[in-house]
């Protein structure tokens, strides 16, 4: 299809020449990105496919989930970040498929694109553990929709709840479950608390959202199980401190319409966020493999497909034992590493250097933050906590943003709620902005 | 209703006491606001209803449409504007209705709010002039999801041309059509020729956006024609020299999924804009009205209602004719303007001094922008075109924006799209993200 359509256009079809080796990269993630921008000035013409025509910098989603950022605060056009690059082409599609034998990528309008070289990248939705039923209880965070939309079942309830004559019905709106108690299941719960307990505290006059009920639960036996057990339990008094409550070691056994179920525990609330597992994207499927525990396609070491040396999948849709014989955390750094490596074995081939190469993770570090005083950082040689710890995550996570604009938005955003509790983000939209009746 | 909800918050009663005179509003546009503030340190109690939780800067609105400004960068919520005010009560409320009787607003959830005096602001939507059945096709501006509604409509297109095979069907989605010559189509048409003239003119590889065709069609002799002959010309020539066919003297008889027919020509065009007329909200048939041509309220000179001395219309939504026998123009300085008469005429009222006061429009200017480098003021006692009416638009709406944050951020985003040329805003968003299929 793509060389259909270069025809029509001569000067672009001289930008792709046809008998340059086509890589195609599907997904323009921090793992899709990384192969595009590995693979500059290589003999090669990219095509980058994605169903969305922007790059997400998931860290801070949870962040405009919270209205604090915009959406366009964390999120860039696909096509823009690569516009300088006229040797790649940007295609705004679904994919439905991998075809072997033609060596093509399906589309799910009928089109197909073929490739020489193909790097799946396609990461992670929310998972319910075989109970997918309760995504429309309890939303998870992956997208700049789901954000949008747990912003505005947040601040709605709220509304709600200062229309609410029935008192028990009020506390269901003043309720807020968020299952998980990883690093996004913290951060949403300790942004949550500080948005209720302190921003809106002056907002409302019938409730008061200093008395707001935050539940964080989590299944195992502590918050942060990737995190050391001494910063995993700073980071539980600090959540505590924050008026957070925090339960842990049962697991979530039913969310419905009226709140969630655990043990032998029934809350109601009016919103519950989800931010308890995740399974890969469908790429395992597309391969005609059946991926290992949560969807993901087992790959060599050198991150290619069992019997498919020109395929490579990489980031959250990879199981790879390649890390001190655990599983490579489902991260952007981990990611990144993987689309630099790909690209690297991508340039040695074309040079004729076809030996495998096995991928190493290097450890980057493990962040998170409690609210907008605190984090905690395990970086391997060093371990911060506190306020100090906010510091480096923010700087990080500023520098790790694309382009200047983006950076001095971010920061201006961070500074102005960090000096006056005022978030700028606070807005219901999209269809469903009425409130329910009652 | 009220008074049964404050009697369970002890608190908040006392802040509202029920003795006091209870001013109602509906709306919190410019008019509505405009009340509220004006009525600070009065001895009444005030509840603000609005349908959404959020002010809108409409006059920056298109800026969002086409990817230039942010939906939080012009937006507020209410409460939060009126937090310090501790006598004001603001409800998320659809109303349906006016009991003249019982002296209420009626909500659709049932619920009733009584008032001593009510003040309905509550704007206008755009119409069709009798064809409802073209808002499907072509789109107004009046709203925040319009705006992000018109901006996915917009990229979208664009995607979906880089994939088009047919050169016909692929001229149609980069085909532009605006419908109508005021202030908002002028804008429109202006900052969509510069977003695909020059914005975007490297993103794409298969089409080339410097070719994309922007028509703006107007039934009336010439665009702008509120504004002097002169001004009129020099903006036609403006938006001319922007790439920008303007096609004037002939209306549009048709708007459906093929493009848009005018006169003898049938346009193919994917997106239609239209910025042809407005009709004012409801507010009419709540009063049991019949409402002037545009659906207004028929006011008195003092802004009240034929026979109902406590209920004021202002803004979008009122008919009265106070400005050199002309009807007052429907922009934001009129609506505040009313809504300023409106308050004092509450204190002087509450004061014993009950005489009739009638509103007098004073001329603030018309001002309109033809892309990012010129624009259009007409102050009566001096007129402005070019580059420094640019600069003279920019700041009056940067002072107009709410609160400092604002418009630092807004300011930035002015100040990059001005010297990169990058706009950060070109994001496709909501569930509607998919491409069509071809």
């Amino acid at each position: 299809m793509s060389e259909e359509l270069n025809r029509s256009r001569p000067e672009a079809r001289a930008l792709t020449d046809s008998t340059l080796h086509h890589v195609v990269i599907v997904g323009a993630g921090f793992g899709g990105l990384a192969v595009a921008h590995g693979l500059a000035g290589a003999p090669v013409r990219i095509t980058m496919i994605d169903q969305r025509n922007h790059h997400l910098f998931q860290p801070l989603l949870y962040q405009v989930g919270t209205a604090t950022l915009a959406t366009s605060e964390i999120a860039w056009p696909i096509r823009h970040l690569l516009r300088k690059r006229k040797e790649v082409t940007t295609l705004l599609a679904v994919v439905s498929g991998v075809d072997p034998v033609q060596q093509a990528v399906l589309l799910e309008d009928g089109a197909s694109v073929p490739f020489d070289t193909l790097v799946l990248a396609t990461g992670a939705r929310h998972a319910y553990f075989g109970h997918d039923e309760w995504e429309t209880y309890a939303p998870g965070l992956k997208t700049l929709e789901d954000a949008t939309s747990i912003r505005r079942r947040i601040l709605l309830s709220l509304e709600r709840a200062e229309r609410e004559t029935d008192p028990q019905r009020r506390a269901a709106r003043l309720t807020f479950v968020i299952v998980g108690g990883g690093p996004t299941g913290v951060e949403l719960a300790g942004s949550i608390a500080e948005l209720t307990h302190q921003n809106l505290a002056e907002d409302f006059r019938r409730i008061d959202t200093r008395k707001v009920r935050v539940l964080l639960i989590e299944a195992g036996p502590r918050i942060l199980p990737s995190f050391t057990a001494d910063l995993s339990a700073y980071a539980h008094a600090a959540l505590e401190r924050l008026g957070v409550e925090i339960q842990l070691g049962v697991p979530v056994s039913d969310c419905n319409d009226k709140g969630v179920v655990y043990g032998s525990h029934s809350i109601a609330a009016d919103v519950i966020l989800w931010a308890a597992g995740v399974r890969a994207s469908p790429a395992a499927a597309w391969l005609g493999q059946a991926g290992d525990g949560a969807g993901r396609v087992k790959v060599e070491p050198d991150l290619t497909v069992p019997g498919a040396a020109n395929i490579f999948v990489i980031g959250d849709t990879a199981s790879v034992n390649a890390w001190k014989g655990k599983p490579i955390p489902g991260i952007a750094p981990a990611a990144k590493q993987q689309g630099v490596h790909v690209a690297r074995t991508i340039k040695k081939r074309l040079q004729g250097d076809a030996a495998p190469r096995p991928f190493r993770y290097k450890n980057s570090g493990n962040l998170a933050t409690i609210g907008k005083r605190s984090a905690v950082i395990d970086f391997g040689w060093i371990k911060m906590r506190g306020r100090l710890a906010w510091w480096v995550w923010g700087l990080a996570h500023i520098y790790f943003l694309i382009g200047l604009r983006n950076r001095l938005a971010v920061a201006l955003s961070w500074l102005w709620i960090y000096t006056t509790g005022n978030r700028s983000a606070c807005l219901i939209t999209q269809v469903d902005h009425r409130p329910k009746s009652g």
